[in-house]
């Protein structure tokens, strides 16, 4: 095992809590709802009604697309995280998105409330030290084929840096099934609980690519324990940019957000998943 | 896509019920319980009425044990079946176990009522048309690196010969992460029920192989809309001759039911997982 | 590291060498070549011929096909065997056939000089055990995804039984890439002899599912230091009744049979591959 | 498939060579050569005169180190750069350096003839384009999980800014097997030629993670149709910085160069490899 003085769980005698505006992440379940990418100023705007309507308390959007393609749309770059800020504030939800470039830190802090990294940038070490070098929380997005292990990991490059405001995020791992386009490895949310003091948001959208799958698996991954969800909405998802066979209407965003404060109102009664215990209390 | 003439969803109107004794498998949430192996008179009966006491339906002990390693233990043969069945009797459950060669399965068929196929023969053929032409139902596990298509091509193999009654077990597959035994899949669940009509049992002991990490695999299992689920409960997990780590106490066991049932509960208010209604209607 | 009282290097003084007729596997390099499966009489006298003018010096044909779906073509079954050994004896070529089922060891060891154990059964430990009874030499694929300690731990329920000869065949995992058929895994070819004193055959057709890479790959296996290589060669390969897009035509086997033999000159030159050093002194 | 206007065989009459000095990849055999990491003047300078002297025609020597843990050795960074500019220049060859931070290109590019592109950055766009607004030759790792087809979308990134240089590095997947390292795809070394007219090299070293595996993974990969090798080569690898287990010894790289060369002739003559002849010409 990789020395992590910083993450590890035993480090501190508590779980981290991470501030942002009204919301305490790790004590408040966090909802990250939003569009793939930032269209238009007109589609996150009513993107944003619809999830914060729905009960989101985080609004997404990609303003820096990381595409396999070079061919593939980008995104709409300054623009976007100007049309996402907005949007947010209009409707008064923080906003998170994703920085791709150490260059863009900066940039990109100027406009959003959270900084994502995502998978393909989980062992870029530049840009995890950039963004360690802010106050600004991150959520890391755990790398397509990498353990656990290497995501504590990199996480420890961002905390070494001084941030210690760091969220992971679990949005599926390749493996040999296809029929998903990636497989969410929610014993890795349980897992890591016993691990690090870290919070954990589940990626249910990504990780299975396909709409019908969102809902059972963003209910798997809360009694799993996570500290969150991130969901795909999109106002038109048929007319989508960019992955447009996992983004959910408002409407089954809605009808999915009553079955998750159920699903929390139920484990909140439970004593496995009592906040205050220490992990070695529930245990069984 | 493989054809899928007898398994897959649009075959029949309903979702498979398969009878055992007074269960009905489909329609009552399947637990299956007991220790990795049978190992004694005393412990398969000890364990016995501890998991009917805690709230199984059936009683599980492995007396034929396929081993990566011939200089492992590989269980007490036909004397464990005998056991195993007079301890399914005496506390009133009925019994299910491994048969891992077609010559064995009128002799385990003589004591099991429902056959298990392990990951390891998922694709032993002969196997497989052999529990096909009895009419007991069988276990199929899915392979450690099995796609879901590939399993439900076996699946064919046993209803082909004649056996309609097919329960599917989700294990885990092998992935890159290695902190734990094996990945649970468990978007493989709710994908499955997609394309079958067979019911599903989740395994979360095998796919963990930690202790502490199959109590919240379970309940995700059950979120994901298993029909059931297979936890290794051994009266003295430190002293097993196999799979130590992942068996749990029946203490231990017991207080995962009470959580089992509760979110069992609130999972048949759930509009998403009505029984009466087709996946289409359910879905978002 | 499982114990490998049987299969590991330290156990003997010397590699493996397994008698086949007048072949000495081990010593000779061993060709094996034919057809995936045996079609008909006339098919298989054919490929026999093309391949015994070619340079093969054994006869593949499959009698009994694991074939993921009970739908495809599963073989000729004995009649198969017939043609197999016929065409065998008309050309003085020993042939290799896969069995299946452990109730059809006699048979097919009545027909076959060397018995073939495919990758789904590679943990099927009633036949290994089967197989383990007779005297025959044995061909165990790698399954899909064992790792090599588990390869040889099934190696061990062979020659735990009595049967020593076993011939191991690396024929590709199925990794993240599938642009090939499986991963082939050549550097599997160079470590096992570094922990076993056993034969080992590449087998390119089945690990790379294109006739254009098997060439390669064959001359790839031959530097990674394999015993011998596993080719499917059919008359007709678009008519053929499974594999059709891996089996190479007679007339590019024997182009291949060319370099094949270069290469092998080459390689007995080269003081890292000669044959009566142990792998301790030719270690650079 | 991604569109690859680019990098796709069929875009070109010929496959790509590019120029370094006197040196032409594609042209001449490209041999790699250095240690995983410079540790002080006297150590690349040491390693530089021995592989010069062994037959490499280019050295190699990290200076920014791209590590899972932030509290392992990170590289000397830019007094790195400057050892290994002055090493090859006393020694009369070209160097190759991996290149982390797009706001390092500059001052890489100052001292480096390659710049190299990580495993772990194959997908860090913003640095991708960066290395494509220069003329310099670009290395490009596959990722640890990457498909091909994702490999030469990202050559596509470097491709599409303007610069043409690009060179593939095969260096191993992460698979089920554990006893290496990764595991050397020796078959995408063969596919890759049927997909590019980009050169593409081998590099056991860090494929295998094994000293004794490194030779017949080079002699593996001339076979299968590789540009060029990389190979890691210490003055005393058991006191280098980093992958002690995988570097050579100046003597065993001058041993393994003296059996590359015999395959390189023996290639040569080979029909299936002729240099003149495009790929369809030499098939079988």
């Amino acid at each position: 095992m990789q020395p992590l003085p910083r993450s590890r769980k035993e480090t501190k005698g508590s779980r981290t809590k991470i501030h942002v505006n009204d919301l305490v992440i790790g004590d408040d379940f966090l909802v990250i709802a939003g569009p793939c990418a930032v269209e238009s100023e007109a589609q996150i705007m009513e993107a944003a009604f619809a999830v914060k309507q729905a009960g989101a308390n985080m609004l997404r959007g990609g303003a820096f697309k990381p595409r396999s393609s070079p061919y593939s749309f980008q995104g709409l770059g300054e623009k976007a995280l100007q049309y996402l800020k907005q949007a947010g504030q209009r409707v008064g939800l923080p906003v998170i998105t994703e920085v791709m470039d150490p260059r863009d830190v900066a940039l990109v802090s100027a406009y959003a409330d959270v900084l994502q990294i995502g998978s393909r940038n989980m062992q870029n070490f530049s840009l995890l030290m950039e963004v360690g070098r802010t106050q600004k929380p991150v959520m890391l997005k755990r790398g397509l084929c990498a353990t656990m292990e290497e995501w504590l990991a990199s996480a420890e490059y961002i905390m070494k840096e001084g941030n210690p405001n760091v969220i992971l995020c679990e949005r599926g791992i390749r493996s040999i099934e296809t029929y998903t386009r990636n497989t969410l490895d929610v014993s890795a949310i349980a897992a890591i609980k016993e691990l690090t003091h870290l919070p954990i948001v589940s990626d249910p959208s990504h990780a299975t690519g396909r709409t019908e799958l969102v809902p059972p698996m963003a209910l798997s991954s809360i009694m799993a324990g996570c500290d969150g969800l991130m969901i795909e909405v999109h106002p038109s998802p048929c007319d989508a940019l960019c992955d447009e066979k996992q983004q959910l209407t408002p409407k089954q965003f809605a009808a999915l957000m009553i079955d998750v404060n159920e699903t929390l109102a139920l484990r909140k009664q439970m004593r496995r998943y009592h906040p205050e215990k220490t992990q070695d209390e529930v245990k069984l």
